[in-house]
């Protein structure tokens, strides 16, 4: 429902779908949301994660700060303590409130923190009535709308891991339907060698991460047609999987036996002849064998390609194998926050299936500037570009991604032990 | 206001007087936090601090547990859960909540706690009216009464920190009266040397820790008339007391370097020139000199000692200087959660002044057993014996402190670097 | 054998005894470590246990800094960097090289260091020929002879921890012998409540914190007549001692979880059928059951004493205990650096036996300052006082100190958690 | 000096060379340490680092475990604790000390592992004497050669560590020539873009992560004609290269900030006003400004480029501007352990220069595996294939590596935050 759909009149037919973007993610954030209490939107279950009231505040302050304070008529703050409270990483935009204390932050409470949402909501509106608004005006809303998708996802993963430490182990929604499950032929699709072109095309908005366009060689390969599944991965644990320090990076096989790791995280079974439960939004649920796997680190995609006689992708081989998909899958917009085995359009012998959603998928790249890559100008340069390091990239969106976020050139990256995001595994190997 | 006032008419006579304790402390507790969000009841600043609600589910679980589960007639826990989520720390209970993560429970929230507390106050009574209640049942009622006191204590500790963290400063209490504050004039007390008799004499309440009632002796001594004061504290920073290694135990100075301790908890300034601030749970103000210091460790409590020449009272000393004063002072009963200088007794040169009340004073004696001690019978033994190592005992309760808790014999203990207690400081030194 | 025997004649008659105690003691550190090779006396093996070659510079350095630099005529240092690189813990003197970083210091090597010993020991004795020296200078002396006499025990138990930590487990020494080993009967000494004076009585050297002597009350009590032995420890593992948080402190529970405690430092053994085996100085062996425990920490005595239903003693009935009784035992002078059973005179059932020598006797007691206690004056006076918090008092000696060194009111302490010590248990329990 | 001249006349031709290369391999790790004490060989200054006695036993140890053991005729180990003692990281060979204890092995001492050094150069010697010794021996004895060159560089860069964290600051050399210096013009040399092959060609040993040959496509880039020197990097700190977050990946910048960096490792200055010195293994110099600068991290060599306006280079970029160049330049065999300005060749226009010795320069590229990438069979496998994660490639060689050890498709990787290798900076630049 857009927030006020009375309104639209006034505005320039060149703002009028923008606009329409904007109402339309801030709804969504709000919709994730709805039915959680103060108490979970406060706490921060990690360092790493960060409490949904955050989300919601820090999102609002991104337009605030970035827009409304260069652009905004006699500019005036919310509240003078959010610029520090709610800056993320932006070291331009000065003091930021230490990231491990963000569950500290009792007051304000969630009820300022909306109304501070739709504040800022309507002095957007207000700034985009002025029909000279800038370009960079209408380029910085547009990030302002993407950035506040990645927190969507965001918020849904976090909520999950601070669900997930209660001992009760309770649900974000009671229910949601569980739609039937087929098992599918796994297979390869085929690639042959020569230069490929990766990075966006310039067709609709990308991160700066994305660009330039630029050539990259490929060996010839082959791809999975289907994602690893949940039942792939038992047995790749029956198969002590876990124990075997061969199949293991060194750096994965310290952290196997530091933590203790002996299955994916959110996976709990009563005894070893039970079967595997695994945590959901919608609360705890069996595992079925035929949906990708979720929640696994890069360490344990390599370890479970390694035991599969395979490898992961690179990013340049799987924007291949992506290229020219149309962006279906099962999204957040499905309102069911776990993956599912739906095939999303009739299954082909020559094309790669689940690229987009149900999982974010490994690459066995480094997330690395593209060559001649360009931070964006100012404060919002820091956005992608200073994170280049020690991290990999990750592939197609999941569950948790809103469908319009997407696309074949998108990089996520996360560090190599990450669990808790959607973060799944597709195979790649040379050709034979 | 009693819970059920109406009630009282089906008690035994034996019982009045203990349901209306009951139904004071609980309700005490309930006062102390009027005004709190959910939000605020919640989160957790550091492990050795617990959320507001934590503590008032803890305080009804024991209730619950060591009452109810024994002896109430067909017993049904109010949610299986809480018996796991609301153990502090006794083993003989069984598996416990980990103490660090206690902020991440946000389901059950606040209102469920507050259900809780009225389901367990209910079936209490029910207990009450059973005229064969046994008497070891009023004993555990007692001891839960006095538990949820300590409890209070915490809550209002525990709350400042997490306020203290949020860089708002927030208040509890938007405001409260701060009296006339006058300076008074310090001096020292003689006592000659003999055999003492402390502990418990057995008139009334009292933790095990307070028994057996036993033999010490004490070299001639002499006791400070007054508490040490802000305004004290500050002349010993500005004479390089925190850069002064040879003022301090080793390990205190430690701490100092490794901390960067420059000045007690809470305080702050704007610069070298400005005047010292304090963070209090009405918001920050500045300091007033001759208000009792509160919020300092062992460490700063003895080398302050070291600095004036003196050194801090054992509790045998302390308990000595106390017997027979009333128990009168500045306690949390007023409202006003910050030591105050407001006499409250005609002082005498004779007898110590503020020895109740205020701030708790550190003693120079470690937390040990008695001579003969007995850890109390079953689960409830666990309550004080096996904390009795590396600790220090404070004497004399605070402003923190009900009134009705405390006692001349009762010693309450923590470790020597704790600051976020109201802790503060009377000197003693060999009598001259 | 004396360093310069031909000497002594120069000497007054008032210093030939005092020289004669600085050679033996002198002596008696390099005995100890004969065999050492430049390696083994290199290695720190954690931050609290000290490389061998630092302690024979630092016991050197203690005779360079406070005695040859004030006093020496024309004081030229040995070696302008040793003043900070084999300073301990000294404020007074200022910067110190950080101790865990001993281990580092590969020049000067072993050599140099045992020059350096030469070279003040020369000096020394040049100070001790001037026939004026002052009586400062002499009482210097003599807490120097005792300060190295105290570093002899700890290079023994620094060594043995450094050579446990090599999987080959080599000895210091090949082999000595075991003597004949025989069970002895427990039993119970009892005391009568009454005031006691502990503290040193001023007949010969003592450290600062056994003074001032002064009274203190004992409730009647009852002390065991032998310490602890290998063979009761075992039973309370057996008992499953380790596996029961009743039976411990808080705190120690803590540490027996977190570090996975199972037994005293030392043991091992193959398997849950096989003997228990002990590391010692001369390799490992199995335990003989009758040979008093060693290496134990405060929370294993205190918790086998709860399991024993006993308790520890106090240091004042510890010391009223022993008053009286010679000062023989088994010490570090045998060149035996591991307790023995031997009876050491006649046993008596009106005496405690094995008082002195064998295993340090961990008592309830809290290392503070007796009551009128002043440090030293000068740098010295950081020798005891600062560390008086947080560690407990063990009495008697040990296998590795020397018999000249102890006394009945010689305190040492250490930490809780400590165990690298000799450190054993003696019970205790009131009288019945 | 070979070890054996004598003996050469019973090998087989074709092993001569071999025998040859294993000699002078040898006997050049023994050069390097010659003048060390046994402590000197022993300490261990942190856990990336190891005591030169371990490197001289594991490098044994890798001929004795890999070769001797399956190959030699009735084989014993020549100590059976050896084969745990010495393991570095292979898993496959079973149990290995722990990496940060491998300083408290004082025993066996140096002298034993010298003897153990000749004991397996002799049973090589006999191993190779038989005529015929398998191909795969001949492989894994190179192997070895090379593998023992790699730690004759860490060798001295650990010995560097451990010397630098000695307060006297002392020497390896006391003193070696430092040539002449002058002041090169920094230049571009440009590269086209297109499909470019780099890895082994096959001629001569390569290690396993060098292969498989392959192509990648490079855009057009310039890359600079000298290496980053001491000056420049002064320059960049004097412009507040090392307060300036916008500089930095974020990573870098938050170990910036923790660890308190101020500029590269093994500098330091008196004052602000004074010159700055760098530690060498000759002790502590000037720096001078024309010397490439080494001892950097990733993080400062990319802030150092951005900084410049400029990038490191991919290793596709380094090895495709290397092709073709000579291996000449300042290597360990000078004997100089510090880099040179010294002009290797006639400079030239269109050549970059000191691509190889001095310093290993960083790239862009982080360290994974080549398309079609196999680790080697066996255990040996486990020496480059398991640690492609989370590192970034250097290229080139240093001061400390042997001029035989190093060539274009050499691949060498650390982590982002190392400093203690000879690590420095080459930038590149988009072509402009």
């Amino acid at each position: 429902m857009p927030l006020n759909p009375q309104n639209n009149l006034n505005l320039r037919p060149a703002h009028t779908a923008l606009w329409a973007q904007y109402q339309s993610v801030r709804a969504a954030t709000m919709a994730i949301v709805t039915g959680l209490s103060p108490e979970d939107c406060t706490a921060q279950s990690m360092p790493d994660a960060s409490p949904v009231k955050w989300h919601l505040a820090h999102t609002t302050w991104f337009f605030e700060t970035f827009i409304l304070e260069p652009y905004e008529h006699n500019f005036s703050a919310f509240h003078t303590e959010f610029r520090v409270l709610f800056n993320s990483y932006y070291n331009a935009v000065g003091a930021k409130h230490a990231r491990p204390e963000r569950g500290l932050i009792t007051r304000p409470g969630l009820e300022t923190i909306v109304a501070y949402r739709k504040n800022v909501d309507a002095r957007i509106r207000a700034l985009l009535d002025d029909a000279n608004v800038s370009s960079h005006v209408l380029q910085l809303l547009t990030l302002g709308c993407h950035h506040e998708q990645q927190h969507q996802e965001l918020i849904l993963t976090d909520l999950k891991h601070l669900l997930s430490r209660n001992p009760a182990l309770p649900a974000l929604r009671e229910s949601w339907p569980l739609t039937p499950i087929a098992a599918r032929e796994q297979g390869w699709i085929n690639f042959s060698a020569g230069v490929v072109e990766i990075g966006s095309d310039g067709q609709g908005f990308c991160f700066d991460n994305e660009l330039p366009r630029h050539r990259q060689f490929c060996e010839a390969f082959s791809i999975a047609r289907y994602p690893v599944t949940y039942g792939e991965f038992a047995d790749f644990i029956a198969d002590g999987g876990y124990a075997r320090p061969e199949l293991w990076l060194s750096a994965g096989w310290e952290i196997v036996q530091r933590e203790g790791w002996e299955h994916p995280l959110y996976w709990r079974r009563e005894s070893a002849d039970a079967p595997w439960q695994t945590f959901t939004l919608r609360g705890e649920i069996e595992i079925a064998r035929d949906v990708p796997i979720a929640h696994v680190s890069y360490f344990e995609a390599d370890a479970f390609a390694r035991w599969a006689g395979a490898r992961l992708p690179t990013e340049a081989e799987w924007e291949t194998a992506a290229a020219g998909l149309p962006i279906v899958g099962h999204f957040a917009d499905n309102g069911i926050f776990h993956p599912l085995a739906t095939d999303v359009f009739e299954p082909s012998a020559h094309q790669p299936l689940h690229m987009f959603g149900d999982v974010w998928e490994w690459t066995q790249s480094s997330y690395l500037p593209y060559p001649g890559f360009r931070a964006a100008s100012g404060a919002v340069g820091e956005y992608n570009g200073k994170f280049m390091i020690n991290q990999m990239v990750l592939r197609g969106g999941s569950c948790a991604t809103p469908q319009s976020h997407i696309r074949a050139s998108y990089r996520n990256f996360f560090p190599t032990d990450t669990r808790w995001q959607f973060s799944g595994v597709r195979l790649a190997r040379e050709c034979r």
